[in-house]
This record gives structure tokens, C-alpha cells and sequence, in this order.
């Protein structure tokens, strides 16, 4: 089944659109699982990271269709992390869980490839569903990804418009009335549409930050058959109006992603009394109950 | 001392410009190395990555100043790899060789700042001395690296005119006159403006490719601060005239990479017979003294 259709699926069968962004970060982590690292050695951070990221799988495993584990944080504890991200992948695997790998790999021809091998293939140690992918390189830079999700039923989600406020300085760049990021819609719609679902939907998705909704509503129309990937909500300023114009009727075609709002709940003012560190599981789930409640548009 | 201090005198000090880029892949390394693989694991074939790839660094140590691992070769094997990648970039540098690691990372904030301390950062697991990185985010998804580049000595090659055919579709659009790589070359040259060093160059190197002459004279006249990492060379079309228009005077400011002609010579038609698979080393050393050769640049 394609990835596009799992992700469908994993959308009703949880009536949400929220994804959980897996960023663990030793300094944030709930004071609980700081605490029982003894040692600052790579190996017991790792241990934690992967402690932490399968609780929040636990507790929002019926909540919400997929994660987003980032990989940067994984890979700045060494191999040790890397252990930890393919331990993180296999749980949310294992609970029904979408998993959207968090890398902005890209490269071009065989290296590209390589990276779709690794995180994407039939022998990925890691054997994510999908992979972020940046657009720098061109059109063939992404034709290798998309080769290995027409093998594997994976897909990718292609940069975009990003939610920063410096993405613009190339993504925004117009010639002859059109965008940089526009240019890469195009591209990732004529890749689609030789690769759509019954719904309409195939393996490239895009990134569309939550903090620029006429261009999220823009790029809605730009990709139809596109799953977007939508981050900057909460943490980063996005509210549940700038995000509705990235959906389709009833709810489809977007995920939205919020990671420290979420997975850091205990740290924020609204739960921090109430729960604090000791219940940061219920932060956890109250926080991403609440995101549900605002993104209610799965009919 | 400065990254692009460190580079300078490794250049002299070898009289090339060779940057030597190890992209190990199973079904490429000599028969030897291949043969000694008696289980399909992770962990054997990262061995024979290790064993190739510092042999390679034990051929190449004196003749050439850098080597440039890529990143997704070692990734394709998983943790196991990203252990050998760590082997391997210790080993260069314990042997005098400044390591330019081939990952093309980016993201924004502080994601940025942790690929920043995964692969540059003072308690680094893999310890390298500079990283690429795309820069499709922006700004703002550069500005981290810097400021790890800052602390630590370290080097970023950022992506602005890459050497495959696709590069163009977004590198070349024209904005008012200026394209999208000469874009990113002139934030380079800013950020790179108050970082000198006394030859004048700062910590943000460029990846300009062989394939395109004339963009990469031009490159060269508008980033006088950046060290230019030149890929495309030898396998993938570029030849030795088109390359020194990037470098200044002396055979300063700039490397050329060569991956495959070099570290799999045993296979050139010209190295096969005489060297085979059982002399690969030689065949290495063949291929590094004749791109020496062609490179003569250095005075």
C-alpha cells in the first residue's frame, strides 16, 4: 500500500492531522529521565533519548497518525544516537505509527540514492516510511528518492516553503512571475502525477511552513497531489486558522507538526503546575489532545 | 589556528590541490577487501570501509591536503557505518589530512546548531574539521554553523553552483540580474567579510562544480574570501583547464575533488591491467600523482 494511502488511512483511523516532532534534547528532557543518566557519555543519553521519544509513542500512539523524528538530535550523540533513532523508528513502527524522518538529505545520482537506501530501502537499517528531502540540487537530486519510494511504497517530503523567517532569502526569489518554491511545487506535481492514488495523492509530499498561510494556501492549490507536511505551528507562532487553508475537504492532505509544544508540555506554563516534570506523560497527552481539539477537521 | 589557515598549509605543504573524496560502495571495493567480507552484515562491510578507506588515507597521506568522506555511503550501513565514518575521520586527521565532511546538512535554529555540534562541535563524535551544507533554508539555517565554525576553528563548504546537470533548475533562475547561486555567494562573502584571515579567507568555503567553467571563474571573482571545494573532476566530465580558473594566484583558495578515479584506479581501463584489484593501493597512488600532476598549480 502506498504511502500516501497508509497515511490516508492512519488519518481517519485516528481522526487527527497532528504529527509529533521527535526532537529530544538532553536539556529539556523531564528532569525524571535527566536525572537517571549517571554518566555524560553518549551511550546513556542515547539510552534516554530512546527512554523518552518510545513513552511519548505510548502515550500518543492512538492520538494522532504519525511522527517526525529529527534526526539531527540523534546524530549529534555519535553512533550511540543513531543506535537510539532506529530503536525510535522500530517502536512507532511497531504501534501503527507513520514515521516521517526528519534529515533534509539530498545529494545527487548514486549518492542520492545511497541516502534513499539508507533511510527508505528494502535493507534501511533505520527503514523509515519517509524522509525530508532538500531541492538545492535540482530535479536530479529528488528522481533518485522517488525511484526507491516507487520500490518501496515510501514516500518523501520535498522543502518547500520553510517556516523560518530567512527561508525566504531563496525561496521567495521571483523570475518571470514565479518562485524558487514554486518552481519546486511544479516539479514535485509533474512527479506526482504519474503516481497518484486512488485519492489522488502520490509518494512526494512537500514542507509548508504554518507561518506563511497565503503561501500555504497557495502551494494547497499548487500541489494536489501532494501530502504537506506542515511545521511551525505553536512553538514557532502558526495557529490553527493560518493552517486549515493546507487541507483538503475533510481534513485530508496535511499533517501538522509541533515538537516541543508536545513533547516538552511539562516545561510549559499551562501544564508546568499542573503536571511539571514528575507527569510529564500527561503534559504530554493533554498537549497533544488539545492540538487535536484545535486541528478538528478529519470528517 | 583557522580552518582555512590549516587548508593553506596543507596545500603547501603537499604541493597539491587533490582533495580525495571517499565514497566507498560495496559493489566497487577492490576484490581483496570484497572477498574478505564472508557475511552480508552491517558490521563487516563498515569494517571493510574502515580498512579501505584508511589505507587509502596511508596511500594518499602525503601526496594531497584533504579528503572528503561522504556521508551517505557510511549511512547506507547504519550505526555500524556511522562508526566506521568516525574510524575513518580520526584516522585522517591523526595522519595530517584536514577532513571535509561530505554531508550537505542544513536545517534552521537551533536543529542547525545540533548538526552544527554533531559533526564540528568540541564534543563531536565524529570530530570533523568542516562539513558541507545546503542552503536552501537561508540565512538563518547558515548562520549556526558559523557560529560553531567561530568556536571551533571549524569549516563549512556551502552548496552554490553544483556540478550536475539538474543544479540549474533552481541555482540558475535569474532575479533582477543575479541567479540564485550568485545569491548564496554574496551572503557568503558577507558572512565571511569580518572572519578573515590573514591571507584573507574565512570559515565559508563554497562547492562550486568542475562542469561549469565559466559560472566557476565567476564564482571565483565574487567570493575572494571562500575557499571553493570543486567537485566534478575526472569521472564526471571536468578537466584540469576548467578547474584552475577557480583558484587564485600561487594555486591558492581552492581543491578539486576526485572520488571514484582515485579510490577505485584499479578499475580505470589505463590502471586494470597494469595494477588489477590485487595492486589496488598502487593503482591509487597512480591515479592521486598523475591528478597531482594535471593540478600543478601550487607555488
Amino acid at each position: 500500500m502506498s504511502f500516501a494511502t497508509r497515511l490516508a488511512d492512519a488519518v481517519r483511523r485516528t481522526r487527527s492531522v497532528t504529527c509529533v516532532g521527535l526532537d529530544p534534547r538532553k536539556a529539556s528532557l523531564p528532569a525524571p529521565l535527566r536525572d537517571a543518566v549517571s554518566q555524560d557519555r553518549p551511550e546513556e543519553w542515547a539510552a534516554a533519548y530512546t527512554q523518552f521519544c518510545c513513552e511519548i509513542i505510548d502515550v500518543v500512539g492512538d492520538l494522532v497518525p504519525c511522527v517526525k523524528p529529527q534526526a539531527a538530535f540523534f546524530e549529534q550523540l555519535g553512533p550511540a544516537g543513531m543506535i537510539s533513532l532506529g530503536e525510535v523508528v522500530a517502536y512507532a513502527r511497531s504501534k501503527n505509527l507513520l514515521v516521517i524522518l526528519d534529515g533534509k538529505r539530498n545529494d545527487i545520482g548514486s549518492t542520492a540514492t545511497a541516502y534513499a537506501d539508507a533511510y527508505l530501502g528494502a535493507e534501511s537499517p533505520w527503514g523509515s516510511d519517509s524522509l525530508t528531502v532538500s531541492p538545492y540540487l535540482g530535479r536530479d537530486s529528488i528522481e533518485p528518492f522517488v525511484d526507491v519510494c516507487d520500490q518501496r511504497d515510501a514516500g518523501i517530503f520535498v522543502l518547500v516553503k520553510t517556516s523560518n523567517p530567512g527561508g525566504g532569502l531563496l525561496q521567495n526569489r521571483q523570475t518571470d512571475g514565479q518562485t524558487v518554491f514554486q518552481c519546486v511545487a511544479e516539479l514535485l506535481t509533474e512527479l506526482n502525477s504519474s503516481r497518484q492514488n486512488a485519492e489522488g495523492y502520490g509518494p512526494l509530499g512537500a514542507v509548508v511552513g504554518a507561518t506563511y498561510p497565503q503561501e500555504l494556501a497557495e502551494m494547497r492549490a499548487a500541489m494536489p497531489h501532494s501530502w504537506i507536511l506542515i511545521p511551525g505551528f505553536g512553538a514557532q507562532g502558526g495557529a490553527a486558522e493560518d493552517v486549515k487553508v493546507g487541507f483538503h475537504e475533510g481534513g485530508m492532505g496535511a499533517v501538522v507538526n509541533s515538537s516541543r509544544h508536545i513533547i516538552f508540555a511539562h516545561a510549559r506554563p499551562e501544564y508546568a503546575d499542573k503536571f511539571g516534570d514528575a507527569r510529564w506523560h500527561d503534559a504530554v497527552r493533554a498537549a497533544t489532545e488539545q492540538m487535536n481539539a484545535q486541528l478538528d477537521l478529519v470528517k
